[in-house]
């Protein structure tokens, strides 16, 4: 039994280091061609896929965005963002609850990227699992819709602790359920003191036009000046 | 490599052995009792406590229901449950995206079942990793709100093929969302042709008698008759 569980830890820090050196391989495959990534990670039905519609909003036609989407099954949502005319590709993981770094490369390298200066990867719905696995990306995205309830970062801690920012969706829905604004930032705050808070219905608009500039100035921010 | 790989196989196959053998026992723990016992498995923020409270004001003061809540952090749902004066306790599964059966067992352990006829487990919130882990219960009940989206038994089938229940939860919500209840249906027979489905608004109230009626003949089928 000893043996077993010294096997179990022996092999799973093995695995948690390949995760991290394929990671770092994602890392410098972006940062050599001067793509800007997002990691947008929340429950199902949070309103991942509508919020990366409303952003290619700004930057159809322009060809440098790729979408990388992740779910169990199905090509839903890579033929809703396919519509938008941009690069996407469909990760399905089975039984697996998030991308693994190593399915993520592999997309990767099967795309085109030569025009992408915005990667933006939708992980598989699930407010757990995702938050331990980076992908690489410049910026973890965190969503919670207000049907959810206030109380989740503190019932969900780590999601929130390792995002850059949350997002609090579906804002047109809080007249008809019991959602306090000031009581879900406080809980994030907690978490994570120094995450950056935007509020939006992406079914309204309303507040998507400000996240989408601190979107543009996070990429600007990375890539070098002309 | 081919080392490591074999090693991590025989580990997995010896964690999935262990796993089913304490489910097997909690299983066993509660046939002896006589306690029919439920696995409450969605998203977070389904609904899940609304509708275990929901399911309490038929049996409040009987003290023949148990709860077990599970969440990564606090005990707020325990809280909320203890309330209703019911016996209750809290599993905190820390980075654990699901409750393990040794969990379970433990905290079944811990508790004085005597008088318990029905035991309620809410799992961890999360649509993937909890339909692979059988907790020895008598049904697996998934929920779905209405906010979630209708293509979800598509994306995420495991947990719908594994549950004997599907409930439709927060319908009092349906006028402000996109959700299609044929469709929604459509899908979760695809995945299960076998599953139950309900509707209802454990706010309004509506759809909760049917379910809980549906329940307690559950409950009647599995204990012996005096």
């Amino acid at each position: 039994m000893e043996t077993t569980d010294k096997m179990r830890v022996d092999v799973e820090r093995s695995i948690q280091q390949s995760v991290e050196d394929i990671s770092e391989t994602i890392r410098a495959l972006l940062a050599e061609r001067g793509i800007f990534a997002l990691n947008l990670i929340s429950s199902p039905g949070s309103g991942k896929t509508t919020l990366i519609e409303a952003l290619l909003s700004r930057y159809e036609g322009k060809g440098t965005v790729a979408v990388i989407e992740g779910d169990l099954e199905t090509e839903i949502d890579a033929d809703r963002i396919r519509k938008h005319g941009v690069n996407v590709l469909q990760i399905n993981t089975r039984s697996g609850c998030h991308i693994q770094p190593i399915q993520l490369l592999n997309a990767l390298r099967r795309m085109d990227l030569s025009d992408t200066r915005l990667l933006i990867v939708e992980n598989v719905g699930n407010l757990v699992c995702p938050a331990e696995v980076p992908l690489g990306e410049d910026k973890r995205i965190v969503l919670l819709s207000v049907t959810e309830g206030d109380e989740k970062p503190l019932k969900y801690p780590l999601i929130f602790q390792t995002s850059d920012v949350l997002i609090i969706t579906k804002t047109d829905l809080l007249p008809y359920v019991k959602f306090d604004m000031d009581r879900v930032r406080r809980a994030a705050r907690i978490a994570n003191p120094r995450i950056e808070i935007f509020e939006l219905s992406a079914v309204t608009g309303e507040g998507v036009p400000a996240f989408l500039d601190r979107i543009e100035s996070f990429g600007d921010a990375k890539r070098p000046r002309p």
